[in-house]
């Protein structure tokens, strides 16, 4: 009876990714797309002080597999968090915080990745154009949507993000990071661009490196920012889908470890 | 001595309108491009009763000639004004509100263009690209710059709104609006794009009707919007340029008076 019951949820489960997978295919019709279902990750926990609990893998979300998907625990309620610090770090050898919102985990630029793969499950595209398709963004904040792409020699990573930095108004968030140094982000060139029935917004610029801190670029404006209301616009059944493209930076390809 | 000292300000005047104009130029390369420095028109007073004031002219603004520029009035302290209504009227011969924030006059469809060329001294552009280049974006909300653009048969408005909705954070909303019906709007597409070094922001919709108002439109987030942060990332020396295409949409270029 648990065997049946199982294979029941597994079609169930299969029937879902199906019908999103479906949709982005739609929205972005260019042929060879890549489509990657995104989970929210919500804010379970947040710690203040900054320790290193790398093993700890509390949250559940992330892109694991191409086109696994995961239902989103419900969130918990919990005290607001004080806001994180948003300038860059240092540059002598910089610790880097977990993007995620949620994770108080710091480390080494050169660790980031193993963190983001063991802590948080999340998976690593291949290709430099994909479909970014952030599901039940409906959800409230805060909550982070998050993806690593692999091209261009360099790993680069997707952050949606749904936060209220105005009480009551939550506003969407997405940028393109760089696992690298700020002088290697310069290098390239990210395009995120969002397009439902007669309305089409792009957002194109230099990825920050991730040594920055997600806070820091929402503070500067230097994304691409959605109220819920556009946000909605744009979603077709709690589903966002942002197409994503990188290039390398015309006067840096050189350098830029391609 | 009062001849020379006109002259003087005349030359200062002409030396400020070529270095804006060379300005836009640099930031939109396109060879042909007309530019249109538009300058501030302040909330300098609210009657929040819909009375006709058709003949009145308070405020100064707008863009009485291409390439004329006018040092905004300084803006006088005031209660912040109630909330207009935001939702379409009817359409049974339903009567137009003023697109600026600042004025209270409503009447037909047909009297918007002539009340913002008398009232306003709005000037028409002639053509469908265009750069809009919005001076003294620093000063504070509420401000508007509005443009008509006179192209496929049809007087399209440029309305770019400095607002606070969440108090003590200004945003920008930039929107198209067809002086005509809402079905005579959806045969037409535009595109507004703002470029800086290494970012580009574009968005393209179909521009909704001016019956439908102003706040409609920024409430149901169907327009580009831009925190102060990310308006100055584009800004330069307190202008903004944004570079304006409009298009008949394809399924109805026959239909638009084309």
């Amino acid at each position: 009876m648990l065997f049946f019951t199982q294979c029941f949820g597994a079609v169930l489960d299969l029937i879902h990714l199906r019908f999103q997978h479906y949709k982005a295919k739609r929205v972005f019709s260019a042929a060879g797309q890549l489509v990657c279902v995104v989970n929210p990750t919500h804010n379970l926990k947040y710690v203040s002080g900054r320790r290193a609990v790398a093993a700890n893998a509390p949250e559940q979300g992330g892109c694991p597999q191409r086109h696994a998907t995961h239902l989103p625990r419900p969130p918990r309620p919990h005290p607001r968090p004080p806001p994180r610090p948003h300038r860059p770090r240092p540059q002598g050898a910089p610790p880097c915080t977990c993007p995620l919102f949620s994770c108080a985990w710091e480390g080494r630029l050169e660790v980031v990745l193993p963190h983001l793969r063991q802590a948080h499950r999340v998976g690593v595209l291949q290709g430099a154009e994909i479909v970014f398709l952030a599901t039940d963004v409906h959800l409230p904040a805060p909550a982070d949507w998050i993806t690593v792409h692999s091209c261009l020699g360099h790993h680069f990573l997707l952050v949606l993000r749904k936060q209220e930095r105005h009480q009551g108004h939550p506003q969407f968030f997405a940028t393109m990071m760089l696992i690298g140094t700020p002088s290697q982000a310069d290098g390239f060139t990210y395009r995120l661009e969002l397009s439902a029935s007669h309305r089409r917004l792009k957002w194109e610029a230099a990825p920050r490196s991730v040594l920055e801190g997600v806070d820091a670029v929402i503070t500067d404006g230097d994304c691409l920012v959605l109220s819920t209301p556009l946000a909605q616009l744009f979603a077709d059944d709690g589903g966002l889908a942002i197409g994503i493209a990188i290039t390398a930076a015309e006067a840096c390809s050189s350098q830029a470890g391609m």
